[in-house]
């Protein structure tokens, strides 16, 4: 029997409130399985991590860090935003690549990330096969855009759909008590720059009895069908709750949030939609509003994470590593619906060439044909992702969340430059 | 023995994550005493719900919607923004008041607000006793401005403390993970106009090693010292976080958030601090940046709301009611703070004379000499309030909040206009 090899680990692009929960699943079903895996060695911030031969030593973590990860949002060990070139335009980062994995006795390739990962993942293969040193190259899926193709849904969009409904929802219920004599229109700004299946979760607390608006980047913002929409919701309940995508963008293609504002010296406005909307609502019907950007907030809110979203994040890095031991080449595990309620999925499997570079956008029938709301299969699909909490631990009233040791390997290769 | 009197409760200002708990204090320690208390009537939206009579009976709620009232956010009963005037100046909405109490025969006055609130309050009580029809006027504290005088804290800030504590670690987690090829520098803009209570609370994750600023509106903005201190914590730490407050200005008056900027039809663009400071980070040292605007979101939030500061804000309430009962008039319950460590806290009491329009201010004690932090004796006040938490129910994934029924009792005068 062949001796054990090294596994490589990292996180590619975005972090979100369980990314971390993928490490521990891939981590700790690593560990149990020592007879064909030697280390988990993760890349610091990502994949420039394995270009720069800056590798962690996860051996040197404990099992209760490890264990901690699954409630700890962020990226661990790092992440990063470089994405590989193709094959043809810089051939010689991928070759660095299979050397830093032929160096540390690395046979096995997990990468974490949405679909520039995938692609990346893929390509790895692909070369290492033909460079004569096959790795076995999974992708463990992640995005809050929950874009990529096949699966489901993807680990890290369940969380900030719970953060964005749970947030929508709270402060729709401030706006309903002050609308009297106050505030009027509240506007929400979420992610999501080509699609919205973020913006469209905002749209669940309609079943709450809110009045509310969704903007998606799908439907070319119409101003004066927004206006007329916006005033019959406050004439009718007092008041209303917009929930807007960063991508929503003007019928010319130009978003809401670049308005090419300028500050007091002539500096371009860093802006952000969310004032935007409000700043229309103000000029054509003059509620008073309020608004606010979540940002970062909404995919690092792990104290709000989905529980269904924390396990599903959990399962795919664990099937990773199963899917590996099982001979498993340029594979996705894939999380499969089976009913919408109860609730039932089950872990499967996509071939990665299906899965690179493809996005997912919403379908049309899950936007109403107004385009302003969310149709009752888009309900029926959003609903299961947000089931359940599974709050951290706290001490002293805030998250116990883990900070590794972060432990370098030593380096063997000369040193790379990035480009 | 006399009949017993109906109480009027009325919600005044920004509502809070836990001014229902008061009013869940107020209404089931009522309940408690029938015979001294008989109905408890709601103003619809506040104090204008008097003025207008307005009134809502909360007998018709059962009591599983009163217990209710304890985990949901915002206003029940509706709140509003509207200031009497002096009584020389608007003696007969004064008087319009008493009348309407008179109507319902009102003997007790519970108003559940900050400053205003408390000045209103006392005024009511003393001219209803120069009208020879005595009211009960007890203010009960609520304002997530923590500006309060005589009482340790307010209820409704420490969730709001903790809400944004929690946050902005979350959010230094994200981009510490992200720093080595994306954002360096975020920045999250809190409440506060006046005192920097709020944004002080950011302050607190520096124990969780988290390179913070903190950007307070009792220290005027000095740019160049900001910039430094940025770019320090960004060559250290490879990142930073900023918290500023709404209120935060340039040493000539000016808010940040009031750059004067234009949008691109020339109109004074609705701005938040965030973007400012976070241009300011852009044109100086170049560094990526993100920024959030968490606005009513951070109010609002009763998902992660401080147990301790539900606890209090309940306990303010019935105490309202047991001061009333014996005998007291023109009278605040207050938070005594025992002990730092343990929390040891007990309900005392103000007189209305000395709450009424004094804001208190966040002691010069509390902030880092260089004015970028919160010092030891800060953290001390500041740990016991974000403590505990005390998660709502959730059904679906969502939190179970109330709405009550909210029916009117019938109105028994002539119209009163508003101004």
């Amino acid at each position: 029997m062949a001796a054990a090899k090294n596994a490589f680990y990292a996180q590619s692009g975005g972090v979100t409130a369980v990314i971390n929960a993928s490490a521990c699943g891939v981590i700790e079903t690593a560990r149990a399985h020592t007879e064909q895996i030697g280390k988990v060695y993760a890349g610091r911030n990502g994949i420039i991590g394995a270009l720069t031969e800056e590798l962690i030593d996860t051996s040197q973590e404990s099992a209760e860090a490890i264990a901690l990860l699954r409630s700890t949002p962020a990226g661990a060990f790092g992440s990063c935003r470089y994405k590989l070139k193709s094959l043809d335009a810089n051939r010689q980062e991928y070759e660095r690549l299979i050397a830093v994995f032929k160096a540390h006795d690395i046979g096995y390739f997990f990468y974490n990330g949405g679909g520039d990962s995938a692609d990346t993942c893929f390509k790895v293969s692909q070369l290492a096969q033909s460079m004569g040193y096959p790795i076995q190259a999974i992708h463990v899926p992640k995005t809050v855009d929950n874009d990529l193709p096949i699966t489901d849904c993807c680990p890290g969009f369940g969380s900030v759909a719970k953060y964005v409904a749970v947030s929508a929802l709270e402060a729709s219920f401030d706006v309903r008590s002050m609308a009297r004599t106050s505030t009027k229109v509240f506007v929400l700004e979420v992610m999501g720059r080509h699609a919205g299946w973020i913006a469209a979760a905002g749209g669940l607390i309609e079943d709450q009895g809110i009045p509310v608006v969704v903007l998606f980047p799908e439907v070319p913002f119409d101003e004066q069908k927004f206006i007329a929409r916006v005033d019959a919701l406050v004439k009718q309940h007092g008041y209303c709750t917009v929930v807007v995508s960063e991508g929503c963008h003007h019928p010319d293609g130009t978003f809401l949030a670049e308005q090419g504002s300028k500050d007091a010296f002539g500096h371009a406005q860093l802006g952000g939609a969310a004032p935007v909307v409000a700043g229309i609502v103000k000029r054509a019907l003059g509620y008073k509003f309020h608004w606010a950007v979540a940002d970062y907030l909404q995919r690092a809110a792990r104290h709000i994470a989905s529980r269904t979203d924390v396990q599903q994040a959990y399962e795919v890095g664990a099937a990773a590593v199963r899917l590996a031991l099982a001979g498993h080449n340029a594979v996705m595990p894939t999380i499969e619906r089976v009913s919408d309620a109860p609730y039932q999925y089950r872990i499967g499997m996509a071939p990665l060439s299906e899965v690179a570079n493809v996005e997912k956008f919403m379908p049309r029938d899950f936007i109403t044909d107004d385009g302003f709301g969310i149709t009752e299969a888009c309900k029926r699909y959003l609903r299961p992702l947000i089931q359940g909490e599974d709050p951290p631990q706290f001490r002293d009233g805030l998250p116990v969340y883990a900070t590794l040791k972060n432990l370098a390997v030593p380096p063997k290769l000369p040193a790379f430059a990035l480009r």
